[in-house]
Order: structure tokens, then sequence, then C-alpha cells
């Protein structure tokens, strides 16, 4: 290691797309969910930024996000440099995303090291967090492509999981010797009880030449397309295969490893967890206008209107000015219907 | 019977009082349920306007309602004449505004059969309610004081219950025997099965002279505080005593009739029963614009906004501009809590 040069710098690249599904009828297609206030501060977007802020100086921080929310993004992020807004024309799932962002910084800094986080998730602790990305970036400047990993505290079967080589310590980087798809309940008890599986929450730090001679290899159309566009054939982008960077590459690539992130992160998937959020960490002026009577482990989500609530438990109310939701619970996931609904009644208005 | 005068006139008297609390949050305090259109067509006083209106002209209909209500019937009712609008300085329960409803019309007309209807009940049969009115004119030209009761369908244990001399059929007036207070759901059977017992509506009919004789037997400080009033000296309403007619006068009287009305009456007494009504007799537009996801036996009140329920079955939901009420069919009497509870946190606003 004698004679080498100084330290690879490290960037951070923010994925800021989404289709504002899952928290209708707060979020919508122009608003998706890593613009709302989630935990009842600012938005999900402000706190990543703000998170990777204590790691990178802002000529460093990088976002890519749809072309449609050009506009909220800088309204969200005045620190961001201009030029370190990467917008995709469409939406094409984060393998095109991802590969354009590594594109653009590889073409500022080839010998970049490169964070990739998705801002639509809560990290509570800061510090953890920060430990974990030093540590990976220490793993990526020597070649690895690292994934951070969530280590599961319940068998949950809504993620996919990375099967390490053995129960990685706090600190400490194992090798990933498989990528898991979503489990059935059962396996996924299974996984908690090994505990040499961590949840894979997106979040991947690598040295950007790794990664795109990976991209190269591995999903060439999309490389192709991502160099084509930077080079200003804006067409080309059509051409990018849609497809995870999970898909695209991870699970195709050798020498991934892992770094256990310990930091209370949640992915904030749903309403359900939204509301767990918020019990954890109930915000001060927002629920006081609620009346809740008989109705244990309702939540209610308003900011104009008084919201009264009476003998329905278990229940997620999200107000709007032009929409209202009340859903069970337990089945949160279903606001996805709601939202197909209103596609065939053609309301745009509320989409 | 020879030589007698020409028949007396019939007078009807609506009684247009209430609180507004059972239909938080589209009623308040300025707005009781008798404004609501909560048949989803026109107001509820407006309807009981009509119906009376096939039994008397308009310059024999009356209503009597709190002065901080004059502004607001005068605007459902333009056709109410302005002297046939007879207000309460206050309110203090149906004994004085049925004294003072009677008290007016006797010194127009001392010789008036009066109809008393409370104008927030829904009672879809016109005919059925004209003709049980009809035959109670008549019994009350002879004397009579006349309750029009409605025939039970269920054990109900929310209504007060006239016990007749025996079960009265179709088109026949019988004399009441007892006045029978809210009954526990055992008794409410009995009452039922006995097939005497008929639920007390709050419709009366009889000769003012005759009521204001009676009035002045059993309750002397109400007719004493409404004669008063009538002749100017507004601060004696205060001594009126505040009680329901059928405490001050028709508990205590003699010679009670019940004309039997079978007409599909309902009281429209919470958001169940209005969720009832609706269920039987759709709207068109209104819950055009809602989705309702595995969420049976739940029913929107909502005028603007589109309203989502995804698996939150048997609620009633009541969208206005200020405030968001849903509550357990089952426990829609729960919504005076809410009120209460605005009360203590002072919101004016909102009652």
């Amino acid at each position: 290691m004698a004679g080498r040069k100084a330290q690879p710098a490290f960037h951070a690249i923010l994925l800021a797309g989404g289709s504002g599904t899952r928290f209708w009828p707060l979020s919508r297609q122009d608003k998706p969910k890593q613009f709302l206030p989630l935990t009842g501060r600012t938005s999900l977007l402000a706190e990543t930024w703000r998170r990777v802020r204590a790691l990178a100086p802002p000529s460093r921080i990088w976002v890519v996000a749809p072309k449609r929310l050009e506009a909220r993004v800088r309204a969200v992020l005045p620190q961001l440099r201009a030029d370190n807004l990467v917008l995709e024309p469409s939406p094409r799932d984060t393998g095109p995303a991802v590969g354009l962002g590594c594109a653009a910084v590889a073409r500022r800094d080839p010998r970049a090291i490169v964070g990739v986080f998705p801002t639509d998730h809560v990290i509570p602790d800061q510090d953890e967090f920060g430990r974990a990305v030093r540590l990976a970036v220490v793993r990526a400047g020597r070649g690895a492509l690292v994934c951070l990993g969530i280590r599961p505290d319940r068998p949950a079967t809504g993620f996919g999981y990375l099967k390490c080589r053995r129960r990685p310590r706090k600190g400490e980087a194992v090798a990933v010797e498989r990528f898991v798809e979503k489990p059935d309940v059962r396996r996924a008890r299974q996984f908690l009880k090994a505990g040499n599986y961590l949840w894979n929450g997106g979040m991947f730090v690598w040295g950007v030449e790794r990664f795109l001679r990976e991209l190269g290899e591995t999903e060439p159309p999309i490389l192709d397309a991502v160099e084509a566009y930077l080079a200003g054939r804006a067409r080309a982008w059509s051409r990018a295969t849609k497809l995870s960077v999970d898909y695209a590459v991870m699970e195709r690539a050798s020498g991934v490893e892992v770094v256990p992130l310990d930091a209370g992160w949640n992915d904030v998937g749903s309403w359900d967890a939204a509301a767990r959020l918020r019990e954890l960490d109930p915000p001060s002026g927002l629920a006081q206008q609620s009346i809740l009577i008989d109705s244990p482990g309702s939540a209610i989500f308003a900011d104009a209107r008084t919201v009264a609530l009476v003998d329905v438990p278990g229940v997620v109310v999200v107000d709007t000015d032009d929409a209202l939701l009340v859903v069970s619970r337990d089945q949160t996931e279903k606001v996805r219907e709601v939202v197909e609904e209103l596609r065939r009644r053609k309301r745009k208005d509320l989409l």
C-alpha cells in the first residue's frame, strides 16, 4: 500500500423518485413520500440531506430525481448545487437512476467513492449511521461493493434479505453470500433466528469506477443509455432497462460485502408504519386538535381540521384539502386499490 | 249537536328548536338537525312544512323557534308568514314552546284545533300522515287531547311508549291509559308483543282552549309566563318551567286519546339512523365521489371531498369544512361526548 495517492473523496447520491401511491392522499404523483413530513418535522428528503451532510460537503451531495419533481426538490433543498441535480426524463426503476448518478459523479471525479441513499427512510441514530457509512467507505476503497444491512427486529416479509457469511458484529463488514427475495413468514422467522440475515435497505457504497464496470458487464443497455443520455442524446434514456439496482448489478456481482446498520432504520412503508413512528415520537401541535374517544391504536394525520374518532380503534385517518382516507392499520397496503380506482375514474386531480 | 257553528279551523304548529348535538359536526348550535338535508334532499324542516301544507294554508301554519334561529327559519321557509313565527327568547324545553304556540294561535282563533309537530322527523307516507291527522282533528273537535302514536316495529328503548286501552286498528282512536317512560329492552319486548303500546312521537292534536285550560291547571307557571311574554313582558319567559309538554300536560291530563300512525315514521335520532335512511333511499350524486373498499355497512356524509374507506366496516363518516367525524354505528350516541370535549376546550368555532 506504500506510495498510494490521497484518499478518494466520498460523494452521496440521494435517490428522490417514487410514485406517491402508498401515502395517498397526502402523497401524490408530484409529491411522493420523501416530500412528506412523516415524522412530524421536516420532509424525509430534507432529513436525508441533513444526515449525509455530516459526511460530505454540498459540493459532493447529488440528487437523482425524475424531471417532474425538479422544482419541488430545489424548493426543499436550496443548498443543492444546480449541477449536482441529475434529472431522469422518466422513471425507470433504481438501476438506471443509480447508473445515471454514478456516471455523473464519475465525470467529475472518477476516483470517487459514492454512497447511494433512498430519501424516504427514517434513521434516528445519526452517529451510528455515520459510523456505518465510514466503515463502508473504507471497504469500498478496497474494492468492495458494500450494502448497508439492517439488523431485523421482527420476521418482516416486506423486505429482501442479505444472507451473510456469518452474523456480522457491529462495526465489521462481512461478505454477502446471497440476496434473498421477500420471504414468507415461516422463512422470515428462520432468518431472524439464524442471525446471519440482514434486511436489504437499498443503501449502497462503492467506487464509481467499480460499479460502472459491473453495470457494463451485467446490464449493458443501462450503461449505454446512461452514457448516451449524459452525452446529450435525451431519447436514449428510454432504452435503459427498467430494473432495480439489486437485480441489475448487486445480485449478480461478486465481492459484495455488508456493513450492519443498527441505527433504528424504518422504511416507513405504509400508513401503519407512519403511525407507529408517530406513537414513538408524538408531534406537539398536530394531534392536539383531534379528539379520540374509545379508539385505541388509531392515528390521525390532519393539518387544518379537527378530527373526532368515536369507537373506531386501529385505523389511520389522513385528512387533506381535497381527499380523506380512513384505513384499517392491518390493511394499509390496500391504499393502492384506492389509487387504482381513482385512475379508473380518471380523477387526475386526486392522483 | 244541532245548531253547532262552522267546523273549527285546523292550525299546524311546527317546533323548530334543538341543540344540534347528536348530528355534530354537520349540525351546530345555530344549525340543529331540522336544518339538515338528512334524507339527501331538502332540510327536514322544509319537508315538515310540505307535509302540513297539504292540511293547512300558510296563514294557518306556525313555527315556534328559538330567537337565535330566526334568520335560518325564514331562509328555509320563505312562505312562512311573519306573524306566524313565534320566537322563544331562550329554549326551555317543549312545554313552554308548545304553550307559547298555542297561546299565540288562540289569540287569533280561540276555537282553533292545532296539530303540534316536531320538525326533525322523517315521515315517508304523506297520505297516511294526512289521514291520521284528520282523524285526530275530528277527535280533538270532540274535546280529546290526541297523540299520534307510532306503531313499533322493534323493541326500541329510545322512545317513550303510550299504553292504549287496547291495540288500536288503523283509522281508529283509542284511549291512552298511561304514558310509559323509555323502557329497558326486556320491557320493550313485552310492549312489542302485547300490541297495545305505541311510541310517543311527540305529535299532538287538540283544541287550543282545551290545552291552555289543562296547562293552567297542571303547570300554571308555564301558562303565566307565556301570557306575560305575549303581553310584551319579555323577561317573564325565564319563569316558565323547563319541562316537556308530556310532563307538563299530557301525562297528567284525562281524556287523552291516541291515533295510530303507520306512515314509516323515523325520528332520525342518530347518525346510525341517518345512515339507515340513506341505505333505504340512496342519494344520486353525493356518494358517487366516495370509494369504499372492504367496508360493508359504512356510510359517508360528505359534500366537497372524496372520501376513501379501506377495511373499515360499520362506521359513519361525516365530513364538513372544519371538522370530521368517524364514529362506529353502534356508538353514535357518543357523539355527545365529542361535543362535550369541544366545550371543555372552548372550541366555540366548532359548536
